[in-house]
């Protein structure tokens, strides 16, 4: 199977499994099941599921596994949008094509579909097909991932940034949660959705490190591939998430409304610091390719399983919307 | 002890807990975090950690595990009330006694406490100290119960029903929805925090059935226990989340806006139904002591140690704001 067969296939399960984990329209309140629906299903470039797919290949993961993960943080992913285009946010009225949530129904229905989505992404965690020690780890990574930490957090300093000349590192870190850290946890939850990672990843590199300055045992051996594991996916996280957001401020300046499916040159109207404004854009191309090669490098200790990550990193900077 | 010394030492855990699992304010985004510990503490009447802790007293839960649970529910409701009073739903702006969120601080503020109080809830149960397979049954129970079936589902029904005559069944189901879940999740999870609870309370009632009809064996007799525990919990639920509702309704017409530390008179300014308008204000006032009864008939089986959950019920009907 090529990269643009595994691709499609795995779009095919993700919208599979997110309709399936979405209450029918038919199901009351029929008006909130319906805008749930019609803001996730059927749109996205679903890089999240995609990146959990691929990581769930390093450690041997069921495909049915990989679709509760994926669309968990799909769900999260969506409704993070759906609020961010709110009029008390960015009042944005096109998104993945289509109007925002709060324009095709109302402000309320906004609300409350991305409350709902939010709910059903930890729904469609609780339900997962592995065991319950994996579960609680997922809900761990996606939980801190989603909350004011991350996520939500990075989006809270994005709004408070706004006029303001924030420096690089100001820029890297609001980044790092408000887009950064859901693809982390994608890529976390796809290994650990496998028999063969270890029950906790975050915890792997601090016990290795430990274990390592005690000496001794087998003990030492297995821990440290955990620790591999997790670094590795670590800085390849960090690379595709920072990556990520560079391109995505390239395409704001380069390409039109309709091949992004939302409203192109934003940035630069409500006056946010981007990676364009403040490197330029071609520093911001070069940035991007620099980070595309880390990326690759970070995927090294896997060899041949790491081939869907490394082609998916390859896509998040080669994309065109 | 007694019930108002007990009350107070729960109300003191609780503080601790909710104090300890928000972030400070001097973590960045410190305007986020500033606005999630003004609404969320040193307020409310903690009517949910309270039940978490007197149905934990069922199973032989610890403090910290129920202190845990307890702090997770009370942020989801708290997230709730936040968005609820925004201008695209409620439209309040006085709350416990203070400013809302979005008065206090604005309205995109406000959004994003509330997305990430639910985020906070979930971290909240992943770092609860029990053992994995007791965090997975928490996270079903409290997802289920926050989502488009629950209480945010409950919010969209109230929110379409304003100015429309409900009838009563219909009025029932919005509240079981947008109260009662929640309610019904704070009994479950305090049960189910406990070594003495089964697994999933949810299955326990369907496995005995099934487990009576296939005859045989000593698992028939814990199926039972199990189901009897479920079907006990899920009376006293249903009549204290309903009488919880009658009560509020009661208290909107009866109670002055300084006493609930909301705005009193709203739902007839806003013409929303209630049971005051459907029932008229002593028939509502009899619904209620009857719900208490029902509420204490359902802790039978359990004796002494359901005495906090019978006090509560009592709280709940006699309570002044």
């Amino acid at each position: 199977m090529n990269f643009n067969e595994w691709t499609r296939a795995v779009l095919a399960r993700t919208e599979a499994a997110l309709e399936a984990r979405l209450p029918s329209a038919e199901v009351e309140p029929g008006r909130l099941h319906d805008a749930m629906r019609y803001t996730t299903l059927g749109g996205g470039k679903r890089v999240r599921p995609l990146l959990v797919h691929a990581a769930g290949l390093l450690t041997g993961a069921t495909p049915e596994a990989l679709d509760a993960a994926g669309a968990a943080i799909e769900m999260i992913h969506v409704y993070s949008l759906v609020h961010d285009d709110m009029p008390a946010m960015d009042d944005d009225s096109m998104r993945r094509g289509k109007p925002t949530v709060h324009v095709q129904y109302d402000e309320a229905t906004a609300l409350l579909v991305g409350d709902a989505l939010q709910s059903q992404a930890f729904i469609t965690l609780s339900d997962a097909p592995v065991p319950a020690a994996r579960k609680a780890a997922l809900l761990r990574e996606l939980a801190y991932a989603s909350g004011s930490l991350g996520m939500a957090g990075g989006q809270a300093i994005d709004l408070a940034s706004v006029g303001i000349a924030l420096d690089r590192p100001s820029l890297e870190k609001m980044h790092r949660m408000k887009t950064g850290a859901l693809l982390r946890a994608a890529v976390f939850m796809g290994a650990l959705c496998g028999d063969e990672a270890p029950e906790s990843l975050d915890a792997a590199a601090g016990v290795a490190a430990q274990t390592r300055a005690q000496a001794g045992g087998a003990a030492v051996a297995e821990a440290i591939d955990a620790a591999t594991l997790a670094a590795a996916l670590e800085r390849y996280s960090a690379a595709v998430g920072l990556a990520f957001q560079v391109v995505d401020d390239i395409l704001d300046v380069t390409a039109d409304s309709a091949t992004l499916g939302k409203t192109a040159g934003k940035d630069e109207k409500d006056n946010k610091p981007t990676y364009v404004s403040l490197l330029g854009l071609d520093e911001a191309r070069k940035l991007a390719k620099q980070l595309q090669a880390d990326a690759h490098a970070a995927l090294a200790p896997f060899g041949d399983r790491a081939e869907r990550l490394a082609q998916l990193a390859d896509l998040v900077v080669e994309r065109a919307n």
